[in-house]
């Protein structure tokens, strides 16, 4: 099943069209056009069904899923640090300011070697890709040549992605051995990095995006985030940052700017339409409404949320609020690079949220009542809401949307899903798949019908 | 390698001794005996080591592992319920109290059904195995004959097991499809299978035991505690039961027995050195003192403490006292049949409960500081913690340890895991070996030494 452009595939398909709408279409038709996205979307109770299958099948375009197989839309998992590849499932032990003193930079510094860059990077594409991650945004380095190759190494192996180069301009807070060399050379470096991309896009439609890359407040002069927000302005490239990430890192905005991150954000003309904000634990209900306002975006981590962020995202209240959210598994906060890891600790986030964790204080007071996510939120944040965020056309087998998509095996030797038919409604079924799948379920995925 | 009885083993190996230490072994060599158990384990810096290898490949029984594989300890878990395996990944939605009326006791009530007691069973003993879990605690149902069909599966399929039939013989709590006939009966039908179990271990020693199982207060009538208390005091089998596990649980034993369940367990005679306590969430100190001065156990189950206990288990507390702990799944109140999965989410569990959850409490209130467990505790936990817990001699490569193992490989095509040897430190290889290991880098698992 290497390319599936001017075929029609047919077997059972899941996938999510909103929040909390979520299906199971068994012997489903999808018809894939010459360009790699759904044509065509028909169902057994159609009239023209069996037409349809006839006539693809006589052409000798048809492909027949199997019985234990599921196709699902890919996962865009809207922040990974590129660079911490390496340290994924390590150094979890301290908090985040010290982390990244001690682990992370060290590490991030490394790929002012190139061939190190080319290493890493093609691995950690490849494993996403293998995890089901068919959109993917990433935090690169401060190095303009290694991020480069993180792009080319996405154009290569093919996942959509949204790249950026990192600013890191301010001395107070960031070592000598990693650092921009100036604030202008770090704004030069982000020009020139996007104007890479722009050429990389040309053969590349719909497959390569640059953003600009503030790390986060603490890391950049106030110059450099002004300059970054004009630079914002005048294109129409996408811009990353953290947000009010942990007490460390709200308070440290706090004292510095005198507001929170999204306010000082605003000011600095970084909140857009095109703006992903990573985790936001610590956002007040204020903040969620000039993001709203603006139309940026958060990429909720819950993984990263237990071990550096002091909190989980309240992601209900912020779903509540009409707020625009997909999921981030934040490699190498988090220790997994896979979105429906993340998707499941989506769900025992907010479960551990909504209950509270510590049994020394009394029930009303232990968490934040009515704060849960069910399974197709999750599951729907981890496909369509992720790619809505970029304003991508996938995550769902909905007409003109890429087919960008996974084969879930649930017979795999060693991962096998006991799905019951007697027994599990569809809805189960579902619910089975998306908790019980692991990375060796996936069999295989696609980046706008090819194979990859 | 079917059998490693009477051969010796060639490659690296990991294991905990205590909590807080683990090894990394390369190229060791463990020499197994003809009973399944580990006779030596000699290291690459004793001097009769290049002597031993040689003598075990002359006699062509040394059996090499590959570079990329790594031998561990087999894992135990300590609290499943057999009868909810077609129920996991799904029925996550409600408290447990109407969980249990709505979901569990329904499916529970099928095991009437001897069919299908085998076909669920076989596939579930089948499954753990393939997940790791060399020894496995379970809860049957309130059925003599499917519980003996458990029994039956674990020794056919080679899984060192202890299996209780399951007491609820409270009119007010249990539903009249699943309940036990009468006190009378339940008491027989506990004796009848501790004899039938007594049976099975004739012809397979240190493979199966029984346990006295009264599924947990709410359930049972005082009689049937106390009966099964004096049970326990004439026999030297197992005792397990669920304690403290949710405010409603731990509050309708205060208002019925006005003691907390600990209190009330002693008093019925069914708190011993051979008891399993599942969950323990709401354990006060005093509680805890008593359960360590009966020398009872506790088996952790961190996932259904999201979903069911309404808090997360205080685990450093337990362990600072000195407790005997090991890990359960709680197939099906946990959403993983995993114990590698289950000792991943111990120490998300116990950084939530360290940092808190909710963003809008005031740092110092939010969590339970000095809560956090390390990978190796919760390593420890899984494999020799668990172990102990039932006084059985496996769960690390020691001296007349049963040779109960798994094999991970890291260069599986779906589940690759990156070690990097210039970067690594040992210790790293081994956090990212239990971080990112997933059920398809299990390629092998041994119970006394025989591959099942």
């Amino acid at each position: 099943m290497k390319k599936l452009t001017n075929k029609a595939i047919l077997g059972s398909i899941i996938f999510s069209s909103s929040l909390n709408n979520i299906y199971l279409e068994k012997n489903a038709l999808l018809v894939i056009g010459p360009n790699g996205k759904i044509s065509d979307l028909i169902k057994r109770n159609e009239d023209r069904y069996h037409n349809e299958v006839r006539k693809y099948r006589y052409s000798q375009s048809l492909v027949e899923i199997k019985g234990h197989q599921y196709l699902l839309p890919g996962f865009t998992d809207l922040h990974i640090h590129a660079p911490q590849w390496p340290q994924l499932g390590k150094a979890l032990d301290i908090p985040l300011e010290k982390w990244l003193q001690k682990y992370t930079f060290p590490l991030e510094a490394k790929f002012k070697d190139e061939n190190f860059a080319h290493f890493v990077y093609e691995d950690l594409v490849r494993s996403l890709l293998r995890a089901g991650t068919t959109t993917a945004v990433y935090f690169g380095t401060i190095h303009q040549r290694a991020t480069q190759i993180l792009a080319e190494k996405c154009i290569k192996f093919g996942q959509r992605a949204v790249v950026g180069k990192v600013v890191m301009d301010n001395h107070s807070q960031c070592p000598d051995y990693y650092r921009d060399s100036s604030t202008r050379d770090a704004l030069d470096d982000t020009e020139t990095f996007t104007k890479f991309v722009e050429e990389l896009q040309k053969n590349n439609e719909g497959k390569i995006y640059a953003a600009i890359t503030p790390r986060f407040i603490p890391s950049c002069t106030n110059e450099a985030l002004y300059e970054l927000g004009k630079l914002a302005k005048q294109s129409n490239v996408f811009v990353q940052t953290h947000c009010s990430e942990s007490d460390w890192e709200h308070q440290h905005v706090l004292d510095r700017c005198g507001k929170t991150d999204t306010e000082a954000l605003q000011e600095f003309g970084l909140l857009k339409k095109s703006t992903i904000l990573a985790h936001g634990n610590f956002l007040s209900e204020q903040d969620m409404d000039i993001i709203k306002a603006q139309q940026a975006n958060i990429a909720h981590c819950p993984l990263s949320n237990f071990f550096f962020s002091d909190a989980v995202f309240p992601l209900r209240r912020a779903l509540r609020k009409g707020l625009s959210i997909g999921l981030g598994t934040d490699i190498a906060g988090g220790p997994s690079c896979s979105v429906l890891d993340t998707a499941k600790n989506t769900i025992f986030a907010s479960r551990a949220l909504e209950s509270g964790v510590n049994p020394f204080v009394q029930r009303e007071g232990r968490g934040l009542s009515n704060s849960r996510v069910s399974f197709k939120e999750a599951f729907y944040l981890a496909t369509k809401g992720g790619a809505q965020v970029l304003s991508i056309p996938a995550g769902s087998f909905e007409k003109d949307f890429y087919f960008d998509a996974i084969l879930i095996d649930t017979e795999v030797e060693h991962s096998r899903i006991s799905l019951d038919k007697f027994i599990d409604s569809d809805e189960d079924m579902i619910q089975k798949l998306i908790m019980l799948s692991s990375r060796s379920n996936i069999v295989e995925t696609w980046v706008g019908a090819v194979s990859v």
